[in-house]
């Protein structure tokens, strides 16, 4: 017979055993957390109506998006999960109460180049809030406060959540006379640690036509810094001269004062008036997140508040404020940077029971109770040398192996090796279980992601 | 702005907060039961190339496929879960260990004509055990005691998982000299429930030629049935006829004994000689799954035993044994029955805390307490009438609700009404928590699945 070549698409990721289950032990920490802040989980198709998807167009999306044919129809996967989320606003808005809070874990496609790091097929991991007709600010400091909670959770511990308000930059371009060319600002000023600011005035004053004292300005604003309190000061100095960014203060001062409230260490937030986000989706409270030791990987974790979720599907105002783990992209990067956690459980068993008799009936019951116990336990039935399943185990980096032979049988224990530490004892099944029990539990603590 | 109608896929499963719910409870105990047996769990792309997909090529798959190009790449959706996982074995053969046991759950395409209760993206839960070479016969045993537990523990009662061996029919048709006929019969025996068995006997002679005592002897045949011990009882009455069958019939009355060893009770399984499953496929070991109810809606999990699972990727003899739950069709059929519990948790939150001061931070303590305890509490932060808060907790479901007034923070209490029998009380934070988790727990351990 003729063989195909078996291969996986580049750009699509597709773990091993172990890698994938620390990015299932991720996923879980990201889901268990954004449920515990009563979020409800969603599920839409990966596939949608052109149309309903394309609803915006323009730009790299059409560019990127998977679109394609199937008898009259056409459709698309999706490129993100927001786009879905809108549309299913719009669909069942009589039967959702709102605030609507929900999360949604899932795949999205995007034709990139391909090239290493870059994904085609990706995991988001989002939350958002949608309000009916109006939403309260205080759900702008409750996001990242989630956020701050999964990393932590996951033992990330250098990075820090960046907020910004658009309403802050759009006034303060207002005051200068040059709101019709906020879009190219704001996406200069996005360049700033990639190409100076020498680099942006130059790009705002000779392709953007802006005045050089105008151009100077901007870098003074945006060159403000130090701690959040230092910065909303600084901020203060430019008030009253104009409404939306008076309100944008607010709300940055607001959501800087809540997130304290939230629990969120001051060392761990910082507003950061070079934060604009390059869509103008955006209306008001932006987030960046970045690994403060890895900054050249940019933002993992961003996002912000919109005024109008469904704009192009329903006549309702509903805005909305969310935010966006790239989870597929950031598990790429901690294994980049050897910050996968090699302690954690990544066996597919926490025991292997090796039967050493015909009759299975011992083995079964052994494993039984191991499961009744929240033990994951695996039957070895092959009929192999036992040099070939100690090299088994060892294979599967189970934590324990259980022997049962005649003589364990007869005296109804089970002889259990410890693989860490090399140990093995005869011991009762109960107890076997209990020993196993504490120490899966204890290795079940470890975090997923080192971050000294 | 001319809207976009917002619409669904039709055959694209889209559920409510509520169901979505429910089916995020089915899903997590197919998971952690399939977890509990020691398999890994794997998550492969959606899209493969096409080359990967069809190489078996022909038959129904090639039309339903969604199939389309992406620059000069031509690609596919993947159609179930065995494909895949054919060549992710091939791929990563050297890197894994055999038998190597996973599990996957995920969502699969077919484009099949539309029509209720036929779904064209839905999720497949698999379970497949893959040796190197050869496995053993006890693996075809453990995985529908695999089944059994996972259908207990969602609550079902009153199924069955159905068992035969195709090696024992193949033998049987050999002995009547019909072995160039084999799939032929077994298609047309697989409609004896649809046509009978005068319109089974029908076809057999008018449209494939078969001598009318040899249709009669197989009616005979299918006809076996009794306890599984009076089915191979009667099948033993064939032996030494055919080496086939011979085999078959040992590797049936194994699993049907080892399948006692594994604790499945006699009423969730039985040695059926109708089933054959259609595909070419299985070689020993066949698997269906009725719910006995409602025998209509037709088998809710199958699976079988194959010699070769990468034949098409690799020269190596990969033989496995899986099964195949079709979650979204079994979520489905549940709802249309009315056996989805009610009594389970449905709402996104345990509890809904209300703050009723403008201070948020009495409100972020106590949902902070019931956090740590695992309880999901959402914080109400919408500056709403008393009475709009209420609609909203009783709109979504949550069990209980936590009011924190300017008297209550003064106490250090919060007053806690149960949602249920409207009972309302001041309580320390700490005994709040208690008093709520007691009462989650327990509706925890309500099953999803109604089975009288």
């Amino acid at each position: 017979m003729d063989r195909i070549k078996a291969r996986t698409l580049s750009g699509f990721m597709e773990l091993l055993p172990g890698p994938q289950m620390q990015m299932e032990r991720i996923t879980e920490i990201i889901r268990s957390s954004y449920a515990l802040y009563g979020f409800t989980p969603l599920d839409t198709p990966l596939i949608e109506a052109s149309e309903i998807l394309l609803a915006k167009g323009g730009g790299e999306t059409e560019k990127q998006i998977y679109r394609f044919t199937k008898g009259d129809a056409d459709l698309s996967l999706r490129f993100d999960l927001t786009v879905p989320l809108a549309k299913y606003v719009a669909l069942h808005y009589n039967e959702l109460a709102f605030p609507f809070k929900r999360y949604q874990i899932g795949k999205v496609y995007r034709g990139e180049r391909a090239q290493r790091g870059r994904f085609r097929e990706f995991y988001q991991a989002d939350i958002d809030v949608i309000g009916d007709g109006q939403l309260d600010i205080a759900n702008d400091a409750e996001i990242p406060a989630i956020i701050y909670t999964v990393f932590s959770r996951l033992g990330l511990k250098r990075f820090q959540i960046r907020i910004n308000n658009r309403k802050v930059l759009n006034g303060f371009y207002a005051m200068l006379g040059l709101t019709d060319k906020s879009g190219d600002i704001m996406r200069t000023v996005d360049k700033l640690e990639k190409i100076g600011a020498d680099g942006v005035r130059a790009v705002l004053v000779d392709d953007f036509s802006i005045d050089g004292r105008k151009a100077d300005d901007i870098l003074r604003f945006t060159a403000i810094h130090g701690t959040n309190d230092e910065v909303l000061a600084a901020l203060a100095g430019y008030r009253g001269k104009n409404a939306l960014f008076d309100e944008g203060l607010d709300e940055l001062g607001t959501v800087a004062k809540y997130l304290g409230g939230f629990g969120v260490p001051q060392e761990n937030f910082a507003v950061d008036l070079t934060i604009a986000r390059g869509l103008d989706y955006y209306t008001g409270t932006v987030y960046e997140t970045t690994l403060l030791d890895h900054p050249e990987i940019g933002s993992v974790c961003s996002g912000g508040r919109y005024d109008n979720l469904a704009e192009y599907y329903t006549d309702r105002q509903l805005p909305g404020v969310g935010i966006s783990i790239g989870l597929t992209r950031l598990f790429y990067v901690l294994g980049e940077q050897g910050m996968l956690n090699p302690d954690g459980l990544t066996a597919p068993a926490d025991a292997l029971i090796l039967p050493m008799t015909d009759d299975l009936s011992a083995a079964v019951a052994l494993a039984t109770e191991l499961r009744s116990r929240g033990l994951r336990a695996q039957l070895y039935t092959e009929a192999k040398k036992f040099k070939a399943k100690m090299s088994y185990a060892d294979k599967l980096g189970v934590p324990f192996v259980l022997f049962l032979g005649e003589d364990e049988i007869k005296d109804g224990v089970v002889s259990c090796k410890n693989m860490v530490t090399g140990e093995q004892e005869k011991l009762p099944p109960a107890a076997a279980a209990e020993r196993i029990a504490a120490q899966i539990d204890e290795r079940k603590r470890v975090a997923p992601v080192l971050d000294v």
